[in-house]
Formats: structure tokens, C-alpha cells, sequence
């Protein structure tokens, strides 16, 4: 099985912008592929970037794709199984990647917030993938109509995925022992509650 | 084990005060309440409903409780083995619920976004809650210092508690044969992805 990550090294998580300069999210979308990276490599399985441009990290297998992402990963499914993670999830651990893997059925899909699709396993040639806007149902749906076995994987840590400035709240909260979290307090990034709501604050 | 569900009957989920009306706010309450027993007794479970204010609900056991929620509860664990659950948590369902309460350990918790408990399994005396600012943290850190096995229950839709606008795309997303969902499509509010972004809307 190819465990793949896609990951994009210029501009990323452009919906942090408001809180992180280009510079810090760029640095902090390596760490947080660093710490989804660490916790693959933990269950012995190297796994492939798939990045939209030029970009190294050591040690790792990188692929450079500017093609549409969806139909890069169709073509690989093709191929062989496939479990796509996505790079934004650092509260990702060792024992919930290696629960996913064992799941039997030929499509298991972990939702993140927003109607995302954080990973998913993918055991039949058949399937599609269709990520964006609701990609959680539309791999449901995609997977039901080709008559396929499909599992929906519940986790509230996998579905975290870092896409604005309140997932950074969660990322502090929850990611002690994380590359991606100690970053954020590196720049000073704190969290103060203020009745019953935790508010993302950062020292200058 | 008793099942036990603080609720807040009077201008509930005030939060949500910018997209519902206090009399709309009422009704979603009892109803997302509602999907919550639901499962309960789906699970051969009656639970005790803890109220902040005279309330009442066909066939339901209701405790009136105006003090501090934190003392009833402690009073309460102190007697027997409780199980709290978050009134706020439409998408629970039967699986999970049973999944939860089929866990072995003296405190099992499950965590919510923000740093929250949304549910809270207590086998031992000497546990005592206390929900508020980090309770998730506040609750890992009780039971390790009484020095009782504690177990974090990882799972996305318990995570879901509704509480301010955007928790109710999770519903809304989530929520297919829920009554709480029911109630917002019928109040007009719909979703719109823009941009792999999902937006609520209401018709008016």
C-alpha cells in the first residue's frame, strides 16, 4: 500500500494569512507535514509527497506534480491501494494511523471539519477520488454508487485538520510533543479562556 | 452506571444569538436534547435529566437543579458510577454511545472542540468534574493526579457540540435523520461551498 501526502511548499494555508506571515506558514506547513510524516514513519511505511513544486526534505520521497490533484491520485489508484493523508493534521498519532490501516473494507474515509475528507484508504481501482467542496460526501456517495465496501472512520483527532485561525486553538491545546505546535509557541502563539471560549493570542 | 445530561432549558445556546431567535434557541435546544436521548434509550439507557430551570419532556426523568453544575455533579458521582453527557450533541449516535460506555477505564472522556468534555464516564468516588475553561485538560489532569486509569475516547461526531454558527454546518453537514437538523433546514438554513469552504445560509 502507497501512503500518499500531498502537500503544497509555496503559499500554503494562504487562510492563515490573517495570523502568519508567508514565511512563518510556509515553515509551518513543513512541521506540520514533519509530524504526519513522523507518525507514518512510526508504523514502518515511508510515504510519498506529492508537491506542487520543487521542495526537499530529508530522507523523504518526493514527488513534484502540477497537474490537477485529483486526477494525479486516480491515476495512481489505478495502479495499487492507496491511503491519501492529508499533510495539515499533527494531532495525527501512531495508534490512530494504524487503527485506519487495519480497516478492512475497500474505502475508508476519515472526515475532517468542514466536509473534508482528511484520509482515505482506497482498495478498489474503481474509486475515484473528488477532493473540495464536501469531499467527505461525495466520496460516500462515489463509493455507493460503484457498489463498494465503505467504512466511515470516526476520529475527532483526525479530523483536525489546520486550515484557519481557530484550528490553530485546537493545534495548541491538543499538540503537546508536536514540530507544528511548538512553532506556533515559538512565535508566541498562547491560548486564554475567557468564559468557557479559548481565544488564540500571540506576545510580540 | 446513570446516564445523566445537564440541560439549559431558559435562552439556551446563547451564542447562537446572531443566526436564532431566544425562541428558536429554545426549540433547537430540546430537539438537539432530544436526538441526544434518543440514542440513550436506543441503548436500553433511561437518562436523568439534569435542568437549570423547570422544564419537561414526555417521558423523561427531570431534575430541577439551579446550583453551581459542578457541585450536583460531584454530589452525584460520589453515590454511583455516572456517565455525563453534553445535551448539545446532535450527530452522537447509537454506535458510538455504546463504544463509549462499553470502556473499561475509572474515567473515560470524550473530548470536544474548544477544550471541552462532551462526555464524561466516571467509575470512581474520588473523581471529581469540573467543566469549564479546558475541562478536557482539567479532567485528564484530576484523574491522574487521584492516580485513577483514565482513557481519551476519540471520536469526531462527539466532538460535534454545538455552540456558536459554525457548529451548525457540522449539523447541517452531518445531520441526515436528526431531529435538530430537521428544525434548521425547516428555519431556511442551508450550506454553500465556496471554494472548499462551506457557508450558512438562511432563505428568507
Amino acid at each position: 500500500m502507497q501512503v500518499i501526502i500531498p502537500f503544497k511548499p509555496i503559499n500554503p494555508k494562504s487562510r492563515l494569512s490573517s495570523v502568519l506571515t508567508v514565511k512563518e506558514r510556509e515553515k509551518f506547513a513543513i512541521l506540520m507535514l514533519q509530524d504526519v510524516i513522523d507518525v507514518i514513519k512510526s508504523c514502518n511505511i515511508n510515504p510519498l509527497v506529492l508537491s506542487s513544486d520543487y521542495f526537499e526534505l530529508k530522507g523523504l520521497k518526493v514527488i513534484v506534480e502540477r497537474g490537477d490533484l485529483n486526477k494525479v491520485l486516480n491515476s495512481m489508484i489505478k495502479k495499487q491501494s492507496c491511503c491519501i493523508v492529508m499533510s495539515d493534521l499533527p494531532l495525527l498519532s501512531k495508534k490512530i494511523f494504524k487503527r485506519f490501516i487495519s480497516k478492512k473494507k475497500d474505502v475508508v474515509i476519515a472526515p475532517g471539519r468542514r466536509g473534508g475528507t482528511n484520509m482515505l484508504l482506497v482498495r478498489n481501482k474503481n474509486f475515484k477520488v473528488s477532493y473540495y467542496d464536501g469531499s467527505f460526501f461525495k466520496h460516500l456517495k462515489i463509493a455507493k454508487e460503484l457498489g463498494i465496501s465503505v467504512q466511515v472512520f470516526d476520529s475527532f483527532f483526525a479530523s483536525i485538520d489546520i486550515d484557519l485561525a481557530e484550528d490553530l486553538i485546537e493545534l495548541l491545546l491538543h499538540g503537546k510533543g508536536k514540530k507544528s505546535a511548538r512553532y506556533l509557541r515559538e512565535l508566541g502563539f498562547w491560548i486564554e479562556f475567557k468564559k468557557d471560549l479559548p481565544i488564540l493570542r500571540r506576545f510580540h
